[in-house]
């Protein structure tokens, strides 16, 4: 007998029907001997609605009142959730953030887990209650709900499941794990049966959207293992898990690619001391997270200094950096959205140099001009024209030898 | 300057350009010098959606899990109706149920309110801030999410009122306030100015909607001025207050009629004592409330025995009855949904004899057979064939003089 934790996400419990499959694998489990958690996400669609209401009471919607708003979402599936299961016969009760409590610091829409308090939850738990949790969401100090940011049911999911020990949380989705790569651009993906934290935080950072990143943070400090895995059928996914030899001796795991980036370029900057600090520091004091950072060779004194962020942030970079821009005299800002990043993500690369060279010389012969690099000790990404996306993303899939050959990828 | 509690139902909240006039109409108490605490339903539509959904879960929802689903639908509105303050610059705070908090019995979907907790509202009120609380919900001794019924933000909004020592509780509606009679059957039907708690009870008890008979309980108990209004206007409604010499003067303030209950005979039950517990007590104990009560006059040592329920109680009625009827030897079990129930409500009939058969005359004039009575100190209710309500209604206001002459009746 094992406590297990099942997280189901938005469109796994996306209409009435598909919360009672929800509810007949959780008996399964439940029926199994297990103890059982179980974390939802809203209904798919409802968060996206809620959300348009509020853009439609204002544009910027006061925090507070926002996390209000949006945690009401989980709160409609844990309720039909658990009346699903009591008419099933089952013991089952919902939960919601503050009722656990999952308690966070008050950065609201973007909350911190700091305390889960399993007290009551223990209670049902050895009453052999089914615990159907509110993902997303949580408490502050103060009572005001708080909501942990898109995707935040994974890591309430992993949270809950480091709180109270649980053997294993399962992660259900609509595919079947972590792939190689996206098999929608690549058809020889494989999925992988067993990854690292380190990367799955990678992966997570860099594109694929599996997992949200906080939750992999999580598994790691607390030593989780996360099983991601199909809501629509029983196939095993991918453990994600704590890295082991037989882990570092696969050189690269994964590619990914993110589209959601935009470049700009701060042109003809002086090359004094300072610069990059100059540029950055306004950039960073907005909350703004600038990714891959580029400065160019020295030519009589000026130099080019080019970054990226987030297509969500570009507005409001843009115009911090016109403004650092026109303080130092620099020429020209310009900017490019046409661009993507690929990225191959290993712990061999660790121990094995030349990663990086073969991943370059496979994008030159392909024709593909590099814009910007980064790199990690697992891993290695490019800036390219978006338009080479896919092509680089499949020969890289291939000059690393990632291609499933006998297994069949279920989508 | 007042402490005024404004409540608006799921109408005047039912979309976000209303929610906008809502909180026009708010700022405009607030800038007027007042605090303001506002009490909302569920944008109209919202409630009837979720409870549609669990009842595509299950025929017989659990009432636990019900309560945290239809309680969502308060939050919403509260968390938009702030953030529209906040927006036109307003300082506002929504509140839900636990967050407040308003403690509750346990019964689910039925709860009384036990207790008010006023200490944070009052914090935030003395800060000038406008206070936003949800509608309908509480929350029990063990953290569990309450409702208090159908209609249950009109007891909400009393209850808080009463608790903060309100000068006023306005309850907006989608009326000008409460009539003589339903103008859409009496073209004549006229605004009531001010009336008492107990004529305002009898008619929320006999079909008046407009106000949950709870919140005039409330009302009464804690001697809250309630002034019940349009949300579209600013015409005076009705206020429901304490009585006085004024409205004791007049014989009968309103005429209503309800078409939600059906009749059950027990045809030829033994006449004999104890008889009517026998059928009476089952039902009471299936906690169904039975309205009218009718005992023919014996023959042969035998009556029949009819009641009336509502259509809602109807079939678990039915079926309690029967197996009474059965143990009891009656003949047979009838039934009549084809009927409605007529009232005349009035201060002055405590002092004025002749208000009952003045009824029944006017009733008889018109052919109109009477079924059942029951009476008050200051009510008289019939029940008659369905088919002659809007003209037993009709009748009665004329014969009691209620048309208003002067007065435009605006819908």
């Amino acid at each position: 007998m094992a406590l297990v934790v099942q997280k189901f996400g938005g469109t796994s419990v996306g209409s009435v029907e598909r919360i009672r499959n929800v509810a007949k694998r959780v008996a399964k489990t439940y029926d199994a001997g297990n103890d059982v958690i179980v974390v939802v996400s809203a209904m798919s669609g409802e968060t996206n609605k809620l959300v348009a209401l509020a853009n439609e009471v204002t544009e910027f919607p006061d925090t507070r009142e926002y996390d209000v708003l949006v945690s009401s979402g989980e709160q409609v599936t844990v309720a039909l959730l658990a009346m699903c299961l009591k008419s099933m016969g089952y013991k089952a009760k919902s939960y919601i953030g503050h009722q656990i409590s999952i308690l966070t610091d008050s950065s609201f829409s973007k909350a911190r887990i700091k305390k889960i308090n399993d007290k009551k939850i223990r209670q049902d738990l050895n009453d052999r209650t089914i615990i159907i949790a509110a993902g997303f969401q949580g408490v502050d100090g103060d009572g005001n709900i708080t909501t942990l940011g898109r995707g935040g049911s994974d890591t309430s999911g992993v949270a809950l499941a480091a709180a109270l020990k649980a053997d294993v949380c399962e992660i259900f989705t609509d595919v079947d794990g972590v792939y190689t790569t996206d098999p929608n651009i690549c058809e020889t993906a494989r999925k992988i049966d067993r990854i690292s934290y380190d990367e799955m935080l990678e992966l997570a950072s860099l594109g694929a959207k599996v997992l949200q990143i906080r939750s992999v943070q999580f598994a790691k400090k607390f030593n989780v293992d996360v099983h991601v895995r199909s809501s629509f059928n029983d196939n095993p996914g991918t453990l994600v898990t704590k890295e082991d030899k037989e882990m570092e001796s696969i050189l690269v795991s994964g590619i990914t690619y993110a589209k959601d980036e935009t470049k700009i370029a701060v042109m003809r900057v002086p090359d004094k001391p300072g610069i990059a600090a100059k540029i950055l520091s306004p950039l960073s004091a907005a909350n703004i997270s600038v990714d891959m950072i580029l400065q160019n060779v020295s030519e009589d004194g000026f130099t080019d200094f080019t970054f990226t962020v987030t297509k969500a942030d570009f507005k409001k970079a843009l115009m911090i950096t016109k403004e650092a821009a026109a303080e130092i005299h620099a020429r020209d800002v310009l900017t490019d959205d046409n661009i993507s990043k690929v990225s191959v993500v290993g712990l061999g690369m660790r121990s094995h140099a030349g990663v990086a060279t073969r991943m370059f010389e496979t994008l030159a012969k392909e024709g593909i001009n590099i814009q910007m690099i980064s790199t990690s000790e697992i891993k290695v990404s490019v800036v390219i024209d978006a338009k080479y996306t896919e092509l680089a993303v499949r020969v890289l899939h291939d000059e690393f030898e990632l291609s499933g050959k006998e297994v069949t990828v279920e989508r």
